[in-house]
């Protein structure tokens, strides 16, 4: 019954990743039917990377993106895509997407494309985690935090999640404060053979765990702790082809928090140890302590 | 006498620091006397930084930014920097900035302000180096590299640099092929008391040596090796006020080289510990192996 469910996720957002084409290079996106009281930025990134990557020739690689988020959505209404083509030559590629609603830019990206031409190698070391399908579904680590976790709960789940240590709000109570987070992921379901929809679903999971470690390295979870978060940049690098219907590990940590501000730097490696991409996110970080 | 020099090449790059105020948004950029074969990208990116931190309230701070590189400037010619505000509201600025010759982009780059309202803090720990006043000047180290580092021996040198480990070209010789490396950084000379001279002085020493671990992972060395390398893009955040005329640590490694790009990381810590920035730079990268 919840595969079900999820499969119909998958659904929904594969549905949400087809923008439709208004002119040459002004794309129109929709939000989820679910988490309907704001634009969520997993959405702006994978709707910004379809735009980008229908808007070069076909086949030239994605190869980084640096998003900035300028300000909230109104998930009431779509959201405009304008790509401007920077440059664009015989195997490489340079655009700008703006993401407006009403005028006003919700989120700018500028997004990189260039064909390989080989040559060196080398990536990080993978870390050694438990196998995927040994570890429970999300579902049930919100077992005793339906209410505190109801946003999470209630979340569009298009992406199988799988973690290999605590989730933050079990880490709260455990006393374990991990500096660092690693969940197993993949599309729950076949993806189309489209290497855009699959760094579009990259792009949406990469935004959700990644701000977790600013807050366990301090003993804080979401839901429990008063924390405010706003994504305030998003980048990506691309190393390897990407397969995201297949299981792909994420490990995240926080270098430093400061100022109001924390910073996210993540890795995706595949099932063989492969690093394939590196995230970087800053978030604005509040949080209230209670008052003793 | 070479004090004498350096100090003359600090007065040229504060010069350089002195953009033209054309119009509300529009500013002027000169090039170097020296290296006068190319745009060097540390000059773009702290003209960048002038031009964006001179466009919002004085004293907000610039806490983020994500350039890409386009194509290659003309060093024969002006650079102009066209400021676009994408918001600006209370204690919060986000600009645009595309830096043009001849109304083709040449970089552009997102920058993100914000006022700090306090909040969690946690920082990187420092890695355990020689006190810099303990090591060498850089042109120390260019002795018997005359010719093949000409290129650098005859750049302009506004900040002093002292290598914590061996250079790139005598880890070549000496057959250390160290996966990171650390330098001392700071202006040569005083900085005036203007936060985005201090920001625009680490950008430009940022671009320096930030790729130098993707080659000595694999023993390779500038100026030794045949190598092309080009930025294709450079982001920074700015975690702490930046004093760039006092030693600041800068450690750089390369998590991953593949498809023809390597992507570099970087942090930059005050004397006293303090993870002051991050900075990660993508290059375009070819190695020509000699014809055995």
């Amino acid at each position: 019954m919840t595969s079900k469910v999820m499969q119909s996720d998958l659904r929904q957002m594969l549905g949400l990743f087809e923008l439709e084409q208004v002119t040459e290079n002004i794309y129109i996106g929709r939000h989820s039917t679910k988490n309907a009281s704001r634009t969520a930025g997993s959405l702006l990134l994978a709707q910004t990377i379809v735009a980008a990557g229908r808007s070069v020739a076909a086949g030239l690689p994605m190869r980084s993106l640096s998003a900035h988020f300028i300000r909230g959505g109104d998930p009431s209404g779509p959201i405009e895509y304008t790509v401007t083509m920077l440059r664009a030559s015989r195997g490489l590629a340079n655009v700008r997407v703006d993401a407006a609603q009403k005028g006003n830019i919700v989120i700018s990206t500028l997004v990189s494309f260039q064909d390989s031409a080989g040559g060196l190698e080398h990536g990080a070391q993978v870390p050694v985690v438990p196998h995927p399908e040994s570890l429970p579904p999300l579902g049930e680590h919100f077992t005793g935090y339906e209410k505190q976790l109801a946003v999470l709960v209630n979340a569009l789940r298009p992406i199988d999640i799988r973690f290999a240590n605590e989730p933050m709000w079990v880490q709260k109570d455990s006393g374990n404060h991990l500096d660092y987070n690693r969940v197993w992921m993949k599309a729950d379901g076949e993806l189309p053979e489209d290497q855009i929809l699959h760094l579009a679903a990259m792009g949406y999971a990469s935004d959700t765990t990644v701000l977790d470690s600013i807050f366990t390295t301090h003993g804080l979870s979401w839901g429990i702790d008063r924390l405010v978060a706003a994504t305030v940049n998003h980048s990506m690098w691309f190393h390897k082809p990407i397969r995201f219907d297949e299981w792909v590990l994420y490990e995240t940590e926080s270098p430093v928090a400061a100022e109001s501000r924390g910073l996210a730097t993540g890795r995706f490696f595949s099932k063989e140890g492969e690093l394939l991409a590196t995230v970087v996110q800053e978030g604005f970080i509040r949080y209230f302590p209670p008052k003793s």
